[in-house]
């Protein structure tokens, strides 16, 4: 079977940003096809990634309005939502359209408008995705995240500090990004020294509330070839879901999600976790990343801590992870952060990151929803 | 390739349910799994159809929590959102999941709980799909659609009673719908002395506002032989859009989006109007059906009303149009509709949909988002 191939992506400046969801995603989508040199014409199935642009905004329906804004109707349209992972979810959706025969020509933008809101109602929407129960005893995913990184931290003899090496890892990473939120670097007193949020969590352990779009674009890899010698594969791709309760997990340190779409993900690519050569993971707190390297069988249970102490999953090291800063220092606008993972693993097999390239053909994505409620991960490798 | 097959079906009772969303989707996804005979550990990939549990419920993430409610984990899970058409955006990821390999059995849910909000409130809800200046004006799509009868009426000569004979016929045929919202026929006079919505359209050229949720299992027919003898096939299925700005088309008497889309599951199908034989449309305002029927290509353009007054859409006419009772008296749970079309369609290409039955082997179902601006249409074959 023809791979899918990606031929073009986009991401705009991520931040506080003066533009409506529908703005944001046209903004995302012109670029890409640009980049890809394709015309909105040859457009035949049209994804969004977007959580909750009703709930924000008050605005649904924005797939049509983007077919609209970018003149590629009567292109099919469809909204794909998966919460936080909404993004890994258009991934899978264009990879299937394309991969079914639907579609020879897709595109997939991600985008989410969420900063006119106060931080608090903006938690609150993302907080409508946990179970009623926890969210009414105020289980929010903060304080998850707070409980599993103390429970890491105990269970596996891992120093605070190593959590505040993620952060400014990926801090570091940022700068080098023109599209991130925050381009400066943090050193390590500053993170510990940061307001505690959900103990031993602190400030600088947590993405930060964001605008932003990114946009990709899919065919079968006998239509790219026609189009550019610079193209990427989805070689592997698969999805799960794990409890939606939290609490009824076995380990809250373990993220069967990860595990079982990555499962599927390197079956189908026919590769090891030791092949893979740069991570996209997502940091929405720093003990995700932890949590994910391990999961994703890049580390040993307990031992990803290390590899960050050690300089590892360095840009120059020897398993780059989050070379675009991250959910972190990126920001991340819950529906697009899937599709900008995915664009940075894309810009790095096609040799075009720029001050972030690292050497790599082969690139993984895991893009998380929830506390891991649901999970997509996607390996791509270059041409 | 193998082509996808449909193995199993459930609606629930449609129409004011005292159960969340939640509860819903579960009651109709456990419904499916024992009507297939599958059991929960193989459903692969599970897609939920429903365009605002957040803004009706404040709750996200349901097809999360359905994995989990079901015991379907580790599946794949992701909600589908094409407002109004989000059942048929459904059946189309579903049948996409299938036939790009990436899942073996694929589970669809599609439900909305809409009753505990007013009906201004759950309008309002609608009507955030439409452009934001059509919006601000009230131009809804009540509105859009007295409008367009209008136009219709005036246009093509028909009698005012012919859009009255469409909601006749269709509570007609809920009557023997045991899952529809309204099991009583009405007669001519009630529909024309109802109150007026949006001239010329009254109370009974609407449907109603409806809590529900219907679940369709598919796989290769390759693995549905090895279930059952009673399964149907998805032998045509195409999306398409039109304008989200509805005062832009050239005609609103022709839907863009079902010619389109039409046009795409046809030439998938290898098949022509003529070979339709039983159809469910959209008929969520009664002039819809008239439009539907005609931009599918069943009727010459301005005629199909003449169709609805000699009998030919009725249940044992040439051409039965919406045997189920249609949106209009079975009801309108946004993203269950779509589904429960293909459902009836489904039953009907089995031999299973009781008083309803009709003699059919090909079958169509037109799923309309919005005033149309999003569409998908799906032909299905008896095995």
């Amino acid at each position: 079977m023809d791979r899918v191939a990606i031929i073009g992506a986009s991401m705009t400046q991520f931040g506080q940003r003066d533009a409506w969801i529908r703005e944001l995603l046209a903004e995302a989508g012109q670029a890409a096809l640009a980049d890809a040199d394709v015309s909105p014409d040859e457009i035949e199935h049209l994804y969004v990634s977007n959580m909750a642009s009703g709930e924000f905004e008050g605005q649904t329906g924005v797939p049509n309005a983007l077919a609209h804004d970018l003149a590629a109707m009567p292109a099919y349209t469809a909204r794909i939502d998966q919460t936080s992972s909404s993004g890994g979810a258009g991934v899978y959706a264009a990879w299937q359209s394309v991969a079914s025969g639907a579609s020879d020509m897709t595109m997939l933008v991600g985008g989410e408008k969420m900063t006119h809101r106060s931080t608090a109602e903006a938690t609150d929407v993302i907080a409508s995705l946990t179970h009623p129960v926890e969210y009414k005893h105020g289980v929010t995913l903060p304080s998850f995240a707070g409980l599993t990184a103390r429970l890491y931290l105990d269970t596996y003899d891992a120093p605070r500090e190593s959590l505040g090496k993620v952060a400014v890892k990926n801090h570091k990473n940022g700068v080098d990004n023109p599209h991130a939120q925050f381009r400066k670097e943090v050193d390590l007193d500053t993170v510990m020294d940061s307001p505690i949020v959900a103990d031993p969590l602190r400030l600088y352990d947590f993405c930060p509330i964001t605008d932003g779009s990114a946009a990709l674009v899919f065919c079968p890899e006998s239509v790219a070839r026609e189009y550019t010698d610079d193209y990427a594969v989805i070689s592997g791709i698969g999805g799960a879901t794990d409890t939606h309760v939290v609490h009824e997990r076995a380990d809250p340190t373990t993220m069967g999600g990860v595990v079982n779409s990555s499962e599927i993900a390197y079956e189908m690519a026919d590769l090891e976790p030791d092949d893979i050569e740069v991570a996209e993971l997502h940091d929405m707190f720093t003990i995700l990343e932890f949590l994910q390297s391990e999961d994703l069988g890049f580390f040993e249970k307990g031992e990803g801590w290390k590899a960050v102490e050690e300089g590892v999953t360095d840009r120059d090291g020897d398993l780059p992870i989050n070379t675009s800063g991250g959910l972190k220092s990126k920001g991340h606008p819950l529906g697009a952060s899937g599709v900008a993972q995915v664009y940075e693993i894309y810009k790095q097999l096609i040799g075009d990151a720029g001050e972030r390239q690292v050497d790599a053909d082969v690139g993984l994505a895991c893009n998380v929803g929830g506390f891991g409620n649901c999970v997509t991960t996607t390996i791509m490798e270059s041409r």
